[in-house]
């Protein structure tokens, strides 16, 4: 691999793993390299917004407002999910490991300019032991350890965005496989989504799998942990924002959704079994995607991707 | 796991795999369950329509009709795509194989119930012999060996569909990822793609774990594999075929494109490379999908859905 000598120690012994206190070595200092305009070539990527949409703000300290309970995200592995970490600044990044086979590659370049600038501790180490550490398939070499996710209070995703973008808020009523998990949260980023509500108790966890998944997401992303579905919906409703619920029976197809500025809420349910009961009842309405060939249904990541559009290219004609 | 007496040998031996010729026990005759009304519940899937859309018509014999390459498929795994090989009967299914460690379930019954209404041996075996023969992380203790798929010609793909459907055709350049692949091919079932075009030399084989992936879409698409995909657009363009490539520097938004009832071509770029140079120079346009948030881009399958159902609400309208 092509770098710089004295980028961070080679072989050099980690720090421990998990929790988000105490002390440690090349602990990085949370900042937004886009706004320095350093390390990245190419356009801005904020897209005519000042800094990043949505972000949740980093508390002093540990941050010690997990009250809500806790989101997981500490260990990112896969080079676009590392980069986004180191990127967005957002959270603390504690220390980034490489496997030490790897190809010369523009993003690892990347990835090392972006931490060192950080002051975030690069330890190489032999692929056994890289691999023993990894949690996904695909960590492509790359893994950083970072302070975990914090969860945004449902209240706070009621509120109009910073630049005053009526909510647009995303649901997901027992998403159990962690790629689907990830890939929905990315396609949500992609598309506008202002904020994720997750059930607490029904793998709300950001695993590993879903930080690779979510290709960087989750450092954007607004995310609230909340008891029950339901209830979260009944406050919502309380807060003047339109619940749009996705199944296959649904009483009116994705298209003809009368969707304009107004707060909404689309929710989506479990891959097989769809919304709950529950969940369904609450719903303002129960939209369909039009099925055009013989399948019953799409798979529940794509589903998410054509709800997730439509309700934006909506909101915004 | 509950099922009749009788239902085909219980750990019997397997026939030879592969190859679709020879004899062979309990070799399946292809038919449509649908149109008999036989083993499946509720609603009829034809949606209104006489049987399947766009399915490769079964030959008489060997289907020796591979002169244009094979594109695999033989091994299916999963229930889902288990189950629509069965009920589709476009090619012949030559085992079921089943493990046997199995918890009830309705599909499972459902399976059993297809493969011997066609006359196909079932076959259960150890979980340790199964796991050993399957190809996939997900075959869910059910996987059956067909007849590999017959790839259609591409001039047969530029006529109207039998019920007068202008073609509307997915160029798939170069997608490396077997899951990618399976989504892709299912989600373009679902928002009525009439034909998919694939390059012979770049990993257009159906593995299993794109035939678990696709979920039983394979089975009811046309797929056609072309020498090179710029000559196959030559060929497309005279045939009146537009063509939109899909790209993240696109000149204009998928929203805005003027696709409506003419014949038209999508065009997907490989992950994280996009389009080739040749392939994105002979598209009549390239459109690209808004990005409302800071990630640069969606999954490639992701974005495959969002263009799909948005050239569908286009042709649709």
């Amino acid at each position: 691999m092509s770098r710089g000598a004295g980028k961070g120690p080679k072989g050099g012994p980690r720090g421990p793993k998990g929790g988000g206190g105490g002390g440690g070595r090349g602990k990085g200092q949370p900042r937004n390299p886009r706004k320095a305009g350093g390390g990245r070539g190419g356009p801005p990527r904020g897209r005519g917004r000042d800094g990043q949409r949505g972000t949740t703000p980093l508390r002093d300290g540990d941050g010690n407002r997990a009250k809500g309970g806790s989101l997981g995200g500490d260990q990112v592995e896969g080079r676009h999910a590392v980069r986004e970490l180191l990127l967005a600044g957002t959270r603390r990044t504690r220390e980034v490991v490489l496997a030490g086979d790897l190809d010369p590659a523009p993003i690892l370049d990347e990835i090392i300019d972006l931490a060192d600038e950080a002051k975030v501790t690069i330890t190489e180490m032999s692929r056994a032991k890289f691999e023993s550490m990894t949690r996904t398939e695909g960590s492509q070499g790359v893994m950083a350890m970072a302070q975990p996710l914090q969860p945004t209070e449902l209240e706070d995703l009621l509120q109009p965005d910073f630049d005053g973008t009526p909510p647009f808020l995303l649901l997901l009523d027992s998403i159990t496989d962690p790629g689907n998990l990830g890939a929905i949260l990315r396609t949500a980023e992609c598309s506008g989504v202002t904020g994720i509500v997750l059930p607490r108790h029904r793998a709300a966890h950001i695993t590993p799998t879903v930080a690779k998944s979510a290709a960087g997401a989750i450092e954007h992303l607004r995310m609230a942990l909340v008891g029950g579905l339901p209830a979260a919906m009944t406050t919502m409703k309380k807060h003047g924002i339109w619940t749009v619920g996705l199944d296959a029976g649904g009483e009116r197809s994705i298209h003809d959704l009368p969707v304009a500025s107004e707060p909404v809420g689309l929710v989506l349910g479990a891959e097989g079994s769809g919304l709950s009961r529950l969940v369904r009842e609450r719903c303002d309405t129960v939209a369909s995607i039009p099925m055009a060939g013989v399948l019953d249904s799409l798979n529940v990541s794509a589903a998410a991707a054509v709800a997730c559009y439509e309700v934006a290219r909506l909101r915004s004609s």
